[in-house]
Parts: structure tokens; C-alpha cells; sequence
């Protein structure tokens, strides 16, 4: 190409070029917004001057023991304030941040510090005896920080000598935290539980962190000084990010230990939540809550949901309740949700069901992301928009990972083509949106028909006794898979299981596909994305 | 540096790597919402299809001529259709779109059309006198494309053979535009017209345009589907970006092609405008607007302003009249606003003077822009936070220009030290928002003492029958300048000189600083900035 006037002169100079990483949006609001409540933990407040402080401490303190440029610092926390903190004051001190799974047991925690080579472990009481029998199995120690809730103690066995904080109160308040050398630098670590084989470890970087703040500011339409309930773990895709992204509108951080129906409700009506994000089962929880449990909600609330689509009698129950649902979708390699159900005013004229089949939809493309589509993988062709012909969903952008961590050949894998594989099934709409049909672990096949779970689960959920519930393939010898339904049946009442295969008997209202298509066409892939790591 | 784990195999693909640029989030709209209206012009409406369609109609019109990667293509319009199409159509080829202020003289947009050595100049008919003259001065003439207004006719001459919708329906409308090889790439230039010599041409990338959408949506507190109408011209830092910004939030473009109070309030009656930006001079019009150019707002409206901090008067009664008033500051280097006066609840509580006296300040960093500062540009040290040090503020960040176009010295001279020095004058208040003070234009020096052009205007903007005013430095043989002042009465108004008098002697409350303090410490400097382009 040609050399034109714009190729000469203008380059990159600290005046115009910095890194973009989330780190520049707490020292933002602390400084315009010091007074400001950031974070509240049972009668605890931090105010973001108090927040950066504490972040500075944090990152002071790690520094002190030698964390340095890509160091991993690993975390077992609930949704407290440390573990917000941490978001923050491990990338200052250019250390990378692995958020563990609470849930998991000794040995996937310990398998995942090894591979992380973390350096330190930041942990909750609560987790203590996970902790110790990790650390057993570790090849190389960590070193030991254990948080004491001082809001909500925890019996567990004191592991480690040294608290939170007592660790951060050694640090320095005016530590001159680093901006990252390139915004590509890792900021965090989260792996996939993945179906077989170990866990990979999905890293994220500064860049991608920085832009996805604005995406959820953009998608979940966030204000200045929105107030928002930590129900979503944030060890789950760093919280989709909204650590960062509460931060960057100078929002309020309402923790929550436990997600509890009392709890959120009196959050939401004590501290004016705006918004908060959860799978359908915390929607259940909240519809499901006792009379005791439910306050009245001071204004609408926006609700943020993933992992499968909200069934069409919870969507009508939320709305009534005085929440506006919003369907997301995304996989722990693309920050948290990647698509959005962009919810259009046309559609608020259909009839309940006929806005729950729009919802059910996954949606079009997080404003950070510069593709989506649905492609047959092994010609990379897309689809027809067609609603029907299937395919894999395929993501490109700036909220894609870096890759796995020391696994180049999932890497490329992952990556083939220029796009990601997301390893879930999905059809493109005429209007362009995606909705995932036949997720490996939602489709059940019997008798060589596809049952889709999903439909059943909606079904289920219109019934007005039931709470919650969960479709599964069980084994069959004759029909190869069943569909298998776990329900929690409503406080107090009582439900036989031949009354609730006499309701869906009834209520089956589409054919089922032949399994052949799917099995012809897609088996090669499906054996390969069975492998991946799952979508939420 | 020691490799770390993070080091390896986590490389930049297509998958995970994408420029940032604002073209995406036009084709995003189109995609999500194609039948929602884009843009209202007089009868015309066209939806984010086509929007979308007659910019890449554009940019294929113009790849046919020849425009590629570099190349400059200039307009010169009014706040039409068309101008908003440039803003997609010129960069989807590559191309650099230069917009030319529309009340410039021939010889200067001569110069203009030189030094970028543009290939292609499309423009209003109501200009083609102008660009009669201009071309026969350029040395190497651009090809010409008139955009004959349908809506509203042009009666000057016919310039060029090629008429804009003509030339547009040369294009293809499925025209695959690239996106930009390097998100570095320049997307636009933006002449200064300076105090002193030549103007300066002012590059922005394709980065920097993309974060400034963001980041306006953020400050002014934009959501899906704002409506906003164009009173900022569009040539002007291409209009702080908001041709992109709109679209990003998929919202309604209102076009206006001339600044008028009727036309004005019949938009925001007629379209549920919800935002727009405009110096104070756009606020008075509308404050000064007849009973029968005046109509009912159907809600609250943002109104963001520069230029100059809005006067007390201004302020209380624009609140008054239903409009929020956002203040922020920025220069043509910044891509329009890069601070803003972010509100803080509790100066509510404060009485008109007392908020005006808030409002007036510059306020704090922009979201995308990293740093922000007053310093001493000799030491390079940050003034003292007292509100009275006098220093120069200094810009860092994403939003700043990649440089003068064939300007080195310029653009290191800007640079320098790796801060943009602003050229104006401003201090650091303890809440670390700054203020301008004294800017070059607005001091006036008279017997050795500093007046403030601002406070003097604020007097008058008390006065019941003042519509509007603007003072300025007169050369005066005994006291060096003497403030003299330009006033608009309201319609029907009579107001003698001694009146106006009369008014400022009796509120002059503020005694008159030392000029010393200036004239020594900042002399030097002072000659320097005086040649840097104007603060808007």
C-alpha cells in the first residue's frame, strides 16, 4: 500500500495512546465521586475513596510479598467486599486474578492452583476445610490469606496466620498502583468445569475488561449511581464483569453472602437496588419467597438472566412483580454474556406467550462484539436465516479471551476459522437474532427422536404448583434417553408425580424432530464441542 | 522482564482481536433495528436500513472514483442527511473524511483543501459561491459532488454535473466495506482555524471515535432510542462525535439545518427529542424565542453545552423551561468534550448562584480520556488543589488526536513532555474539578489589572432586557484594553449604554486580581499557546 500524509507523524505518544483496563474507572470514581457509598456488606459501607484505598492496600500488600507482572493470585471468596477489592488490587499490581468456584472440591481447586502456579490464595473462612485439603494435594504451596467476616463470622477452622485484613492494613493507602505495559496483558483467570477431561483456564485481558464495562453499561442500560445486588457469583466469568462495570458508573456494590429471598428482597428495598443478574433459579427463589420474606420493591428493577431461556410463566409472574427481565448469553471465554435479547417496543403488543417465544431468544451481539453468527463448522458457511437449519455459534471481538492458558491446541481449536466455537447448537431468525436450540446438555434423544428439555422445562414451569424444576436425560435401555424432571414443588404443597405427567401429556403441543439431521450432520462436532467447556 | 505462563500461545487472532471502530455499531442498528427511524430531515425519514444502505451506497460511489486507504474526502454541509452519511460512507472505504466549517471564507478552505490534498469535496449548494472561489484557488482541484436539498432548496449557483443522490445511486448498495486495517487509522480531519497563522489539521482514529461513543453515552446519560436533534454542527469536531454516537445507541438523528428557535422547539414537540449539545448562544435563542416559536416540551430534555461556562441567569432559566444542562469542555484535539461538570446530588441543595457557581467549572475527566490535569508547563509539576493556582491544562488519553496532519513540530510542541497542553489556563479546586480561568480570549488586561470577560458577562446576563452578550478586550491608548461588551436586547427592548453601565457598576462584587502573577510566571508560555487553535 502506498504511503499517504496520514502514515507519517502520528504516532503513538503517552498523550494519545493509553491502555484501556478496567483499573482507570475506580480511580475515576474515586476521585469525582469519593463520598459515594461503593459498597455495602451487612452494616459495613465503603464509600470509593474507602474502596480505592482498600484496593491500594490490597495491592500494596501483595506487592510487599513479591506479586509481580503476570503472577497469578487466586481467590476463594463469596460475594464480599475482599472479593471486589481483589478485582481491583490484584491487576494494579499487574498479577493476574483466579477466581475459584466455591463449590468445587479439593482436588479440582488444587489441580487448578497448580496449573495457575498461583503464588497466593486469598480465601473465606467458610472454605477453610476445601482450603487445607487442597493445599495437601498441592505441588507447590501457595501462600495463605484467610478472610473473617467480620459481618458474618464463620466456625470454620482458622488455617492461616495471617487475615485479610490485617494483610491489607500492612499495605501502603498511597501505593502508586501500574498502569498495564500493553492492554492485551492478562488481567484474569477462570476455568471452565468443562464435561470431560480437566478444567481449562479461559484468560481474559485488560482490554477486553475495559470495553465489556461500557457494553453492560450500553445492554443492562445502567445510569450514573445505579445500585447493584451482587447475586450472581463473581466468581463466576468475574461476574460478568460488572465488578468493573458498577464501577465505572460510580454505582453502589450491595453484596450478598448467600442468595437468600429474605436477603435480596430486603436489599432491594432498603438500598434501592437498580439492578441485578442471575440464572432463572434466582427468579424462582424470589417468586417462590414466603410472605414474610417479600417487600415491597421501591421502583422497577432490571433483571439480567443467563443459562437457559426464562420459561414464559416466570417471565409473566417477574414482570407483574415489577421487574423488566433481560435475557442474555454468553460463555466463560467471552466475559459473561456476549448477546443480548435487544428487546424491541413492537413486541410489547404480543400476548404473554407470544413475548415469552421472543424472549426464549438469545439475541444479537453485545455492543463490544464485533461478530456473531451461526455456521455449519465444517464449511464455516452461515446458516439460513431460516429459524430451523442448525448450527454452531460463532463469535469474533474485542470480549473473545486471549485463549486457554498453557493449552495451545484447545486454543487453536477454539479459534479455528477466525471465529470462536462456541460449541452450542443454534438457528439464526429472519431478523438476525440467535437462539440456541439442542445445547448438548439440553437435548435429550429417545427413541430417536430430539426431545428438547427446554420445552418440557416450560411446560413444568406453568403448572401452579410447581416451584422449580430441571429436565434431564436419564439412561433408558429401551429408548436409549428419557426425559427425567426434578421439581420442587411449591411451600406447602403436594404433588403426585402421575398428576404432572398427566399435565405435560396434555399440554404437548409440538412434534417432535427427527434426530436424523442432527446426527448426520452435526455428529463429527458435537463429539468435539461435548469436550468444551460449558455455556451459562 | 521474566516470561511468564501468560507470555505464550495467547496471541491476537481475528477471533479475539478486532479494531475498534465506530463503523460497527452502524452495521449493529441495522442489523438489530433496521425499521426504527435513523434520521428525521424536514418530510424525509430514513430508517437504520437505510441509513445504512446509502452509506455504503456512498462508499462504493466513491471506491469507484478511485478513493482508497488514505485518501481525503471533504464536505461541506449543513447538518443534512448527507453529512451523517460522510460519517460512515468516506471511512468505510479507508478514506479520511475532512469537514470544513461552512462559514469559512474561500481562501481558507482553499488552504484547507490543499493541504489535505483532497480527492473528493461534496457540498451544499448553499455554499457554492464559496466553493467556486475556493477551487479556483486550490492548486489541485478535488472533484465536485452538490447536494441539492430537496427539502430545502438552494438557490445558488449549480456548481458541479454530479448531483449527491445521483452519485449515490452509482453505489452498491451491499458494498463490503472493510473495517480499518489498524484501529490507529485515521478516521477524520478537523481544521483549527487558530489565532495566528496557518490553520492546523487535527487527525482522530478510528479508536479514539469508537470510545468517544461510549463515553458520550455515559456522560450525557443516553439510552436505546434517545432522540437527538443536530444544533451542534456537524463539521465541528465532527460534532464531539455524536454522528456515531447516536447510532450507537441506535437513537433518532433530527437534522436542523439552520440554528433557529421555531425550528427547534417544533422538533422537540413533534419528535420527543431528548438530547442535544450547542454553545450558550443556542440556549439564548431559545430562552429569547417568541410566544409563537415556542412549544410545550413532552419531557424533560438534556441540553449539553460548551463554549463558554452558561451564565447564572442562563442556567435558572433553562431549568425553568424543562432542560437538564450538562456543561463540559473540550478542544478540536479532543474530539469534542473530554471533561465534564459531573452533578453531584448534593449541590441541588445549593441556592441558583450557588449552583451556577458549580456549573461553571470544567469539571472532571471524560470516561475514555485516562488523565487530567493542571500543570506548571514549565516544571511539568501539577498546580496546588486551591482553586486560585493558575496553570495550564493538560490532556492524556485515548481521546486525544494521533497529531497535526504534516505538522511534526506542531505535534511534538502539543506533546511534549507526554501530556497535550491545552494552551488554556485553568486551576485545580480541592475537589479536583478544574475551572478555566483567564483563557487567552476571555482575560482583558486593563491598567495592569485581569478582568474576567465571564464574570462581567454574568452580570449582564442578569439584566431583565438582555437577550444575549459577549465581551471582549478593546485597545485603548491609556489603559492598554478596556472591557467592551456586544448586547442583543430581547424583541421590543430599548436599553441605553449608560444603563448597562449603571447595571455592572453596582454588582461588581469581585475585586480585580493582580495581573503580576500571570505576566511573570506565565509570559512565555502564555506566547506559545496563543498560537494553538481555538477551545470550543
Amino acid at each position: 500500500m502506498s504511503k499517504t500524509p496520514y502514515d507519517s507523524h502520528l504516532d503513538k505518544t503517552p498523550a494519545n495512546y493509553q491502555p484501556l483496563t478496567p483499573l482507570t474507572f475506580l480511580e475515576r470514581s474515586a476521585s469525582v465521586h469519593p463520598d459515594h457509598v461503593a459498597v455495602i456488606h451487612g452494616r459495613q459501607r465503603f464509600t470509593y475513596a474507602q474502596l480505592y484505598e482498600r484496593s491500594r492496600r490490597l495491592a500494596s500488600a501483595l506487592a510487599w510479598l513479591g506479586i509481580q507482572q503476570g503472577d497469578t493470585v487466586s481467590v476463594m471468596l463469596p460475594n464480599v467486599p475482599p472479593m471486589l477489592e481483589a478485582h481491583f488490587g490484584v491487576p494494579m499490581t499487574g498479577a493476574v486474578l483466579h477466581s475459584i468456584n466455591t463449590r468445587l472440591d479439593a482436588a479440582i481447586v488444587a489441580f487448578q492452583l497448580d496449573h495457575a502456579e498461583s503464588k497466593v490464595l486469598i480465601y473465606d473462612r467458610e472454605f477453610s476445610a476445601t482450603v487445607k485439603a487442597a493445599i495437601d494435594l498441592c505441588r507447590v504451596k501457595p501462600r495463605l490469606v484467610e478472610y473473617d467476616d467480620p459481618e458474618f463470622p464463620q466456625v470454620g477452622e482458622r488455617m492461616s496466620p495471617v487475615e485479610y485484613e490485617d494483610f491489607i492494613k500492612r499495605g501502603f493507602a498511597g501505593y502508586k498502583w501500574r498502569m498495564p505495559a500493553d492492554e492485551w496483558d492478562a488481567i484474569s483467570l477462570n476455568y471452565t468445569s468443562g464435561t470431560t477431561g480437566n478444567p481449562k483456564g479461559v484468560v481474559y485481558h485488560h482490554r477486553g475488561a475495559h470495553l465489556m464495562c461500557y457494553a453492560n453499561i450500553v445492554s443492562a442500560q445502567m445510569s450514573r449511581h445505579s445500585v447493584y445486588l451482587w447475586t450472581l457469583p463473581m466468581f463466576h466469568c468475574n461476574g460478568w464483569c460488572f465488578p468493573w462495570t458498577v464501577t465505572a458508573a460510580a454505582g453502589t456494590h450491595v453484596c450478598l453472602r448467600w442468595v437468600r429471598a429474605g436477603a435480596i428482597f430486603e436489599a432491594m428495598a432498603e438500598h434501592g437496588v437498580t439492578h441485578l443478574c442471575g440464572a432463572p433459579v434466582v427468579m424462582s427463589a424470589m417468586l417462590n419467597a414466603t410472605a414474610n420474606e417479600v417487600r415491597p420493591l421501591p421502583r422497577r428493577v432490571q433483571f439480567i438472566t443467563a443459562a437457559a431461556p426464562p420459561p414464559e410463566a416466570v417471565l409473566s409472574r417477574m414482570e407483574q412483580a415489577g421487574f423488566d427481565v433481560t435475557h442474555v448469553y454468553g460463555l466463560t471465554e467471552t466475559y459473561g454474556p456476549a448477546t443480548v435479547n435487544e428487546w424491541k417496543g413492537e413486541w410489547d403488543a404480543l400476548d404473554p406467550s407470544g413475548r415469552a417465544v421472543r424472549k426464549a431468544r438469545q439475541g444479537v451481539r453485545y455492543a463490544a462484539l464485533e461478530g456473531l453468527t451461526v455456521m455449519n463448522p465444517e464449511t464455516m458457511e452461515v446458516v439460513p436465516s431460516d429459524g430451523a437449519t442448525l448450527g454452531e455459534v460463532m463469535f469474533r471481538g474485542n470480549i473473545v479471551m486471549k485463549g486457554y492458558l498453557k493449552n495451545p491446541a484447545a486454543t487453536d481449536e477454539a479459534f479455528a476459522g477466525g471465529w470462536f466455537h462456541s460449541g452450542d447448537l443454534g438457528v439464526l431468525h429472519s431478523d438476525g437474532y440467535i437462539q440456541l436450540k439442542d445445547r448438548s446438555k439440553d437435548i435429550i434423544i429417545s427413541g430417536g427422536e430430539n426431545i428438547s428439555s427446554i420445552e418440557v422445562e416450560d411446560v413444568l414451569y406453568k403448572h401452579p404448583l410447581i416451584a422449580a424444576c430441571a429436565v434431564v436425560a436419564k439412561p433408558d435401555e429401551r429408548w436409549g434417553e428419557t426425559p427425567c424432571a426434578f421439581i420442587e414443588v411449591k411451600p406447602g404443597a403436594e404433588l403426585l408425580a402421575s398428576d404432572v405427567i398427566a399435565w405435560c401429556r396434555v399440554r404437548r403441543c409440538r412434534r417432535p424432530r427427527p434426530a436424523k439431521s442432527r446426527n448426520s450432520a452435526c455428529a463429527r462436532w458435537q463429539r468435539r464441542f461435548d469436550a468444551r467447556g460449558e455455556a451459562h
